[in-house]
């Protein structure tokens, strides 16, 4: 099997749906993903934050992977997060991954020891890819300080990109910073940088971002899909609008049980709205608020 | 089996040697945990920060306990860390703990996400308690908010205890917070709380703790363990001094490798030194710093 080409575009984190005992439901699951490739996307990064990934037990991440590659998704189609705290299990995850034959793996720092140095996380990474020992691996780093306290400094993804030029070939920046995410644009190109944010992928593409990975594509995945694609014709600006207003609504709720209320509307079911300990869903009051509020952002939006 | 009695006494995080090729070197580390038992302590906190256990894969973690049992040391003398992000991951490692007779079991709350509702957590440790479903479970939690992000807070641990009396029935506090220390010593007499610094001990056993776990227990195992046992008497002010002086100069570095370097001294073998990234051991300097300030320290010492 040859390596794949980076990639690019609009790659929600599959929100993933638990059956009352919080185990996962893969039939409710593997229709979600159907239907957000139905929609437009380009692939699926699951396995993320927003599909609870770290609440899921080593077992269940691997057996969600070859769920999917059964399912008939391609595996070409799968970017799945496969960090884990330490060495050896992001090693096993990751072997995984590639040998089930995915796009890529997102990676996350280590994220139990906070302040590491960037020597550190070097040491990490470098040894993540000396065990994998697959040409086949291309990694795109998971930059999400704000749950992992620990971030990719630019310096330390130059290191990186010098030392495994066909290894490290894309990130994901959930920080939310701007000038941290124009700082890798303007300073990495052909470096795929995704942004976690719709409302930042309309400026990040004009200067170079290779697309987006959000979690509220799991809600909004053919408009963003749209934007993607358009986002050099006219209507790109008036679509961004819409696109942007969305997300800023959704992130006045807690992301990943706001994405499942929101599905739990769409897929007429309340057993969406299910996360797992120690997260908490949406309340009813504040599940139909945003659910109104919603509606009435959708009536006056063109897409 | 029965259920084991609650802890009490000094409880060392024995730290984990590792051979060049980062993987366990288990002749060192079990002559160590014998040292340590040796010099006086009442048991081992094994895998715990320290320990570097979130640096070890999930088969390592259980075939730390099952080595540690099959060299004869006690299961009753080890209360191992078996906290993970998934309540799946947790629940494995706390039945294999368990199973193989072990005191009781540090939890660390699930430290991947944050801003985590204490309701959340009462149902992530809820979960644990249910699926491991073993009547000789006995659970310490872990709070240690600078690394986990998450706290324990008072009224958590209220509605912990009320629920499940017989099994939540300790607390190690790594968060250095004496007021925090202090209510818990205050408000839930007979709950097995071990301040994580000697520094702190001689004034909590005055209020009621239970012992100490603390990483430095490591390197002054011998006059820790004095201390616990003689704090009722005369001479105990002064070993308290000398035991507090120690601790504040381990301070000055960074705890998991500052610890091994000293342990690296002791038995006579730079091996000692390792950490696993993402950790960073000390730069030379530092160690012969540190071995020099603790060499004056002891010249000075009443034990």
């Amino acid at each position: 099997m040859k390596k794949h080409e980076t990639a690019k575009g609009v790659w929600p984190p599959a929100s993933t749906p638990f059956r009352p005992d919080l185990s996962i439901d893969f039939e409710r699951y593997i229709a979600h993903c159907r239907a957000l490739l139905n929609d437009g996307v380009h692939g699926l990064a699951v396995l993320g934050t927003t599909s609870e990934a770290n609440s899921l037990d080593f077992n269940e991440r691997q057996a969600v992977l070859e769920t999917l590659v059964a399912s008939g998704i391609p595996a070409e189609k799968l970017l799945p997060g496969t960090g884990a705290a330490s060495i050896g299990d992001a090693v096993r995850l990751t072997k995984h991954a590639v040998g089930l034959g995915v796009r890529g793996v997102l990676l996350l720092p280590p994220f139990y020891y906070k302040g590491v140095s960037d020597d550190g996380l070097f040491a990490f990474v470098a040894e993540v890819i000396a065990r994998v020992n697959d040409p086949r691996l291309s990694i795109y780093l998971y930059n999400f300080p704000q749950m992992s306290a620990l971030a990719w400094s630019p310096n330390l993804i130059e290191k990186l990109l010098k030392k495994f030029p066909e290894t490290v070939v894309g990130l994901k920046d959930s920080s939310g910073d701007v000038a941290y995410l124009n700082t890798l644009l303007d300073r990495f190109p052909g470096f795929a940088v995704f942004p976690a944010s719709e409302a930042l992928l309309f400026a990040a593409l004009k200067r170079g971002a290779a697309g987006c990975i959000s979690a509220t594509a799991n809600m909004n995945a053919g408009a963003i899909s749209k934007l993607y694609e358009t986002w050099k014709t006219a209507g790109a600006e008036e679509l961004n609008k819409s696109v942007t207003a969305v997300r800023l609504l959704m992130q006045k709720v807690p992301a990943v049980a706001g994405v499942k209320a929101v599905l739990a509307d769409r897929y007429k079911t309340q057993e969406w709205a299910r996360v797992r300990p120690p997260l908490d869903p949406l309340t009813p009051a504040q599940q139909k608020e945003l659910l109104s509020e919603l509606q009435k952002l959708e009536a006056g939006a063109l897409v």
